[in-house]
């Protein structure tokens, strides 16, 4: 079977899990009916303890599936506390459904699979052993990999139906009042977690930091919390905001970063009121600094900001250059710390972020998204999961929902050492070419043909070498050959869905 | 058919209509399934139209069930314009579900009933004309009275199915972002409309004041909201807040509410980090002004105020005497202005306020509620709704709510005029004698004797004159005289339900 986008999928496996095949981007006005929490009523009272063994005990049964969020990032200590926790008491055939998985999962998960533990997994990513491990067989059943506004979606309509949550958090009081935003491990937005408190039938939050009752802002509310476990310690400060967000200093990406600036900024869209959201890649980052300058020159002022929120989205909102910056994470600490200090910087959960099935999100009022992309196609496709060689190493994050902006901009080395980011085919199709607006590289940018109005509009800009994508293709491979074959077995370790839940691609296992 | 209370019930009706009778005020730790709205998917955009027939034309179907807020109290415009529509547009049989009644929609309300638009009514209470209407049959259906508690939990389980709320608010922006803290009606806390914004099917937003998008911060989401209708004035904003919370200047109140301050201060519950909910009568609020001088003398700090807020309790708050307010709603202007200055006063929903039916609300966790009464029987039960006459004059508020404090007072004069408020057995009873603790008058007080001990710390406090509750009602009693019997038909126009939704007590049709 091929869905619209011409990728192959396996039929049958779609057809034993219920998954329909990807048509379209658009969402359309069907009505949906929500699904809510079983709710065990308590006055609120006896929810502390430090007994984590009971709570599994009492709340993880064989078949379950449970979450976490990736809050800490790659300072989290709540996953493998949880998780060992449960292989000791060998529970089995668990669906582990969080937020993303980060590489301070890896061991534990990786083991948690081969012991039985965990038999299904649904996550926006995994990367590093992990990643390498499932794309050579190691999980029975395919990782379904869903956008953050398609976990917001599937978690709402029953699709994901967590039985246990275990949410870290660097604070909390004895009913279960918490915030992200103080403490030593504090994240800022719970933004990705809030739809498990929300939705989950029991949720226990771990925390280090026992504060007074009651505790506010509270994000997560006592009405939605079981227990409130401490724990030594949530997390490892120094590592929490670390990894994907450092600045770079790399000339080609300063190149692309300015060129996608100069995109914008020639574009209908760069006008009062206008918004925008960067991810967290080495080049969209700097895109925010460059941004800043034409802001200032011509007197433009942002509305909002939106995403995985950075220090230099904070710095603009202090400046007075961006209005409100809707935060469903932090991808640093200062802007961590910035929630709490900027009455402006709203938390937002991640279906008021961008789940498509609901009365409009946050990603359906952006004017101009800047992503990033390991390969892009001739289609403008976009892959932000798989490497060259077939293997797992990303997460779709928000980047099927950030598309749907008026102008999406892929921004993306024309080759990265030996591997091309322009290809004919993408490896794994993500996030659908018909959203894609612009590729920009550092050699020259392509629009989609699908935007002539676009393409016109950036045709006289000095300096914006405008290729079509197959030229930007050509070039690629023109620079590093003809890439070799890979080799893939019939089986299907993961399912890839768009953010409305049908599958958009199928990840074959990787034969060495 | 006698409840628990020993209250006369119509066993058919309650049959008929699937209420079981009121057997005990403990909730325990049953499992409930929550409800969810049915969404029609949108992007956000074109919500904003200034029709609102159009909008009631396509929403609004016979049978259906409405709902409104009471934020904006005796200022409100919004019942009585989208009644007017509704009612020109010949729609028939709706229930009404507003979270109150209050005498600015009595006119229309009745209008309303008399042509067959509304046929079922639930509410927290009803005042005045419509009050009086209702008593003497008016409605072809008994009134549902709930508690503001009651109410999130009968919207939460699905007893309430609200499908379409139409929230009046003093700032939208365009995709339905609004709070209650911004603008010219501004009313503070939306508390109660919360809980229609996140379980109606259809959210219609009224407002006079579009103000630029994303509106933060936003305690109704767009995520929730269906239209913004633009209207020329949503609310008069000097008869917000007025009303119920004038300070009394009554010699008689304010000896009461020495007294209570007494009784908090000589109870054991009186200790650093204690808690307290005042309601918005007259000697319950000069309760809090007395209570900060014992507070400021012993260097007592309360970890908490709950409520209806007021300006004593803002001062308070601002002082350092207070840690946080948690604010469902506020009573006067004062304490309105004070949420968006205060981060210390947390905005909560009716849920987490009140609502049996959860993980804990935070009148769960008082330890000292300040409520008044129309009557207060020998059994400690209290009548809040109906009055001496027998005619529907009053509200259930959050009073059946917060008495489940460890030490709820009621605070009443003796009698008023010729009226007395301690009485043999209550017109009404809605709040059960079992959650009273204390009841004070000028006269004199009187301890519930399932509360030995706290007599005890009570009985050597210089002022206190300690009785028996049946000595109370003599004196009343000795003062007016007997009272005349009522008349009343079989027919029942009312019926209150204890917060858990059983029948506490029914009402029936006055005969003049």
């Amino acid at each position: 079977m091929e869905n619209k986008l011409g990728r192959e999928l396996p039929s049958t496996l779609l057809e034993k899990l219920d998954f329909k095949p990807f048509t379209t981007t658009e969402i359309g006005h069907p009505i949906v009916q929500r699904t809510a929490p079983k709710v065990r009523l308590s006055t609120g009272d006896d929810k502390v303890t430090n007994d984590l063994k009971q709570i599994v005990k009492d709340n993880v049964k064989d078949g379950m599936t449970i979450s976490f969020h990736h809050h800490f990032r790659n300072g989290d200590f709540v996953f493998n506390q949880v998780m060992k926790e449960i292989m000791a008491q060998g529970i089995k055939d668990l669906t582990l459904a969080p937020s993303s998985l980060t590489g301070a999962m890896n061991d534990v998960a990786i083991e948690a699979i081969k012991n039985g533990t965990v038999t299904n997994i649904t996550t926006s990513g995994m990367r590093g052993s992990l990643g390498d491990e499932v794309s050579h067989g190691l999980l029975p059943n395919p990782v379904i990999f869903r956008s953050h506004g398609g976990r917001a979606r599937a978690i709402e309509n029953g699709d994901i139906k967590i039985d246990v949550a275990f949410l870290g958090v660097p604070n909390a009081d004895r009913c279960g009042n918490a915030n992200g935003m103080y403490g030593d491990e504090a994240f800022g937005s719970l933004g990705y977690a809030l739809m498990d408190a929300n939705y989950a039938d029991k949720v226990v939050l771990l925390t280090d930091n026992l504060v007074d009752y009651p505790n506010t802002p509270a994000s997560i509310k006592q009405t939605q919390v079981d227990y409130v476990v401490e724990v030594d310690q949530v997390g490892d400060p120094d590592k929490i905001g670390s990894g994907a967000t450092r600045f770079t200093k790399d000339p080609k990406n300063l190149k692309i970063a300015n060129l996608v600036s100069d995109v914008i900024t020639n574009s209908s869209y760069f006008k009062e009121g206008f918004s925008f959201q960067t991810g967290s890649g080495g080049a969209a980052l700097a895109v925010t600094r460059y941004l800043r300058t034409a802001m200032v020159n011509k007197n433009i002022h942002a509305s909002f900001g939106l995403g995985g929120i950075t220090k230099p989205m904070v710095d603009l909102l202090e400046e007075g250059l961006i209005g409100k910056l809707m935060d469903v994470q932090d991808f640093d600490k200062t802007a961590a710390q910035s929630m709490k200090d900027n009455l402006d910087q709203q938390e937002i959960d991640a279906s008021w972020y961008a789940d498509p099935d609901n009365k409009g999100a946050m990603v359906d009022q952006l004017d101009v998204s800047i992503l990033s992309a390991l390969e892009i196609d001739t289609d403008f496709n976009v892959n932000v999961l798989t490497g060259s060689d077939g293997v797992i190493r990303g997460a779709v994050g928000g980047h099927q929902d950030a598309a749907t902006a008026k102008m999406t901009i892929i921004c993306a080395p024309l080759v990265r050492g030996r591997i091309p980011s322009v290809v004919k085919s993408v490896g794994t199709a993500v996030t659908p070419g018909s959203s894609i607006d612009v590729l920009v590289t550092e050699r020259g940018i392509a629009v989609n043909p699908n935007r002539p109005e676009l393409k016109e509009e950036l045709s006289n800009v000095p300096g914006l070498n405008i290729y079509t994508i197959d030229e930007l293709a050509d070039m690629a491979q023109a620079i590093v050959g003809q890439e070799a074959e890979l080799n893939f077995t019939d089986r299907t370790v993961g399912l890839v869905e768009y953010r409305d839940g049908s599958i958009i691609d199928a990840i074959k296992e990787v034969k060495d």
